[in-house]
């Protein structure tokens, strides 16, 4: 039987209500089934994903599908191994619902709680990896969320195998409703649902600034995503050559294609020029390709070969590829100001072996994430130790950073009351106590 | 000097970039600056009040403006030394900006913190009250983020001269950034506005739904606001006429113009007729207006004058005026599927005795505010001991309910390291720690 896409919202909605007051030892019980069920259809997942190989190769010999692509696409044994796992993780991490964030006494009688719930319904919109699917059902369903997936139609086989796994699980589950996790398939599938504002509580584009621009314009429900990632290093002049080769080449060289990866290179002028110079070398012999400011040029171009000349485009650009800008500043000051007009409000990362200097730029530059001596690679639900993540967030409200399961949830007041109208608190009448209760839990 | 809107909205990107970093003394200082200068200026603040009443008056006598309205818009010697007060008690509230939220060592010598910080630029759009100028200052100033204000057209000279005083004191501390708080008078300067995406990071319009639903069409920036306030109390069949009447008469009659009013009541079918008969007369003896479902009109059309037959649409309205929606019920469980299913999200009481009802319609109700025994005027900034609110929000992410300082923040996190890449984690390598450091404040 198939449903229109509206039933299909308005049944997520509806299965929203009942998540909402799922008990933690049940929903562990289902990424737990899940893991299961997971590690025995290892043989389906596998063919399923060889039918998108086949088509992802046509594709490729075509020149329409790149050789990494391709790579996030296909799966094996040991990253299957990885989402059953994945679920075993999601289910020992602590229940983000029902904790008392904040509790005030009004007066006797009358207790103020905030308490958090999950946020309702979620639409999640992911290209090529496959694995999407398992780590974006396990964080919802812990968080109670219902949640509608639309994935990279390159994966379409591998996405509806899995997919028709975890569904399975849950219709054994008699006491979960309809519409817990749901799965669309085409792209006009996802102009229709995000019109659906009375049923999406949130959208979670992990796609490319033109889709989440597209989005944007195309619905009134609020979207949590990153646009661009424009990471920037600075290499302050305090600071060691070790020191900022070792950050610096893992920034931009340790896997390139990713978000956290930097973009543009600032270095103070005062560096010595054979510090500048080892640096370089070392990140051409690593395949980079440099882009340069003037000053850099007029030291460097004759000194060593393939320096580019860096157009006023470069400085905005996310390259997500082995191309970096680089700039001399003359002072940290000069590199903050650089950060904030073309940065992207990602990660940025100062090395320099000043704390006062450190503080200031992480307190002055506004992004995510703000690193002191740390590559900007760190930028990740996983080493930040959330235990898995939906995205990054590069939003100012809601959500910033990597979002964890923290950011799956919102909170309600509960207000426990013995009759009281607010009239009773009317001039001369009581007073409020606003009397902070110790949290209870 | 007249500068375009789009220079308005660069210098307030430009002075939020400031405003982060502004100590607790300095803002402080500011705001009581602001409460002595509001006191100097009461003459000036009252004539300026005095040209928007006789404008005022004007449209009341073409019928284009509410007694109401006009109630609203009217400043006079206690309101604004409440300004002024105001100005003071926010001075008084804990710093919302530099809390450390989490903390986590991720390994030796690679510190993870969660650090709250401003959002950065804010655009609040807000009627009649020329209170609401000193308010949102207040809160936006307290909180490190520029302000851009625009307020109701027929408070334009009360407005423009609360801004006037507002930015002279800001002048005078030549340490704050120009463009901290911004004050726009026309309707075409919002359209224009809006669209300065990269310059904004939150719109609050405090307004009605179509002016909510205008601009989350017309900008791609994330707007907090409250769709309808369609509150509904619930009186459930365990509970004494006496609690229910001060808790209906108070969130029916109190100021039933505003928001958190009660639009619609729902009894439980098992109330005694007597009862119910006692309560709606005394609603009625407040002018309140019945509109009533079937099964109320069956029993009582007869035994009470002027009771009207609702109609679907007026489960769906937000009055704001003398008139009830009532309509019976045979369970909680209908009770909650009503609410769920017409309400908007906003503030939802039961009266009842039975805990494990109220429990379970608390959890269930998926409302900003849930309430047990309270009238559903409580859900406000003030009475949650917030201080001030920049309003209330029927959102689900990023800030729900009364909005307080709390809701003006975000957060950034800061890693501080000794020079780490990620790659000395990669398999076979060190390992994390994710262990917690505890709270710094």
């Amino acid at each position: 039987m198939t449903i229109t896409l509206r039933q299909l919202a308005e049944q997520a909605r509806s299965a929203s209500r009942q998540l909402a007051n799922l008990s933690t030892e049940r929903k562990n019980q289902v990424l737990l089934a899940f893991a299961k069920k997971i590690r025995e259809n290892l043989d389906l997942i596998l063919s399923a994903n060889q039918k998108d190989l086949e088509s992802a190769d046509r594709l490729r010999s075509q020149g329409e599908l790149s050789d990494s692509s391709i790579q996030r696409l296909k799966l094996n044994t040991v990253k299957i191994e990885q989402m059953a796992k994945n679920f075993e993780s999601v289910a020992a991490l602590p229940d983000p619902v029902g904790q008392v964030q904040l509790a005030t006494r009004l007066d006797e009688g009358l207790d103020l709680h905030r308490i958090s719930c999950p946020i309702g319904v979620l639409l999640v919109i992911f290209e090529s990896r496959p694995e999407v699917v398992v780590q974006i059902s396990a964080l919802t369903l812990k968080s109670g969320n219902a949640v509608i997936l639309k994935g990279g139609k390159e994966a379409s086989e591998s996405n509806a195998c899995l997919f028709g796994i975890l569904d399975k699980v849950l219709k054994e589950f008699t006491d979960l409703p309809d519409g817990t996790v749901n799965l669309l398939q085409s792209r006009e599938a996802v102009s229709e649902i995000v019109q659906q504002n009375d049923c999406l509580d949130l959208i979670i584009p992990r796609g490319s600034n033109a889709l989440v621009q597209h989005i944007q314009q195309h619905s009134r429900v609020p979207v949590l995503a990153h646009a661009d990632g424009i990471c920037h290093v600075y290499w302050d002049q305090s600071a060691s050559l070790s020191k900022a080769m070792e950050i610096i080449i893992d920034a931009k060289t340790e896997y390139p294609a990713v978000c956290n990866a930097m973009e543009t290179l600032l270095i103070h002028e005062q560096i010595p020029e054979n510090e500048i110079k080892q640096l370089l070398t070392k990140l051409q012999e690593a395949g980079v390709e440099i882009r340069a400011c003037s000053a850099i040029m007029k030291k460097f171009s004759n000194k060593l070969n393939g320096i580019i000349h860096a157009s006023e485009q470069d400085w905005k650009t996310e390259y997500t590829d082995l191309i970096l800008s680089v700039r001399l500043v003359s002072s940290h000051e000069e590199a903050i100001g650089h950060i904030n007009h073309y940065g992207s409000g990602h990660t940025d990362a100062i090395i320099t072996e000043d704390r006062s200097i450190a503080e200031k730029f992480m307190d002055q530059v506004d992004a995510a994430n703000v690193f002191w001596n740390a590559s900007t690679r760190f930028a990740d639900g996983f080493r930040y130790g959330f235990g898995a993540e939906v995205g990054v967030s590069t939003c100012k409200t809601h959500a910033r950073g990597p979002v964890g399961l923290d950011g799956l949830v919102i909170y309600k007041y509960k207000l426990y009351g013995s009759g009281q109208g607010v009239a009773r608190y009317h001039e001369g009448g009581r007073q409020y106590l606003h009397q902070p209760l110790s949290r209870l839990n």
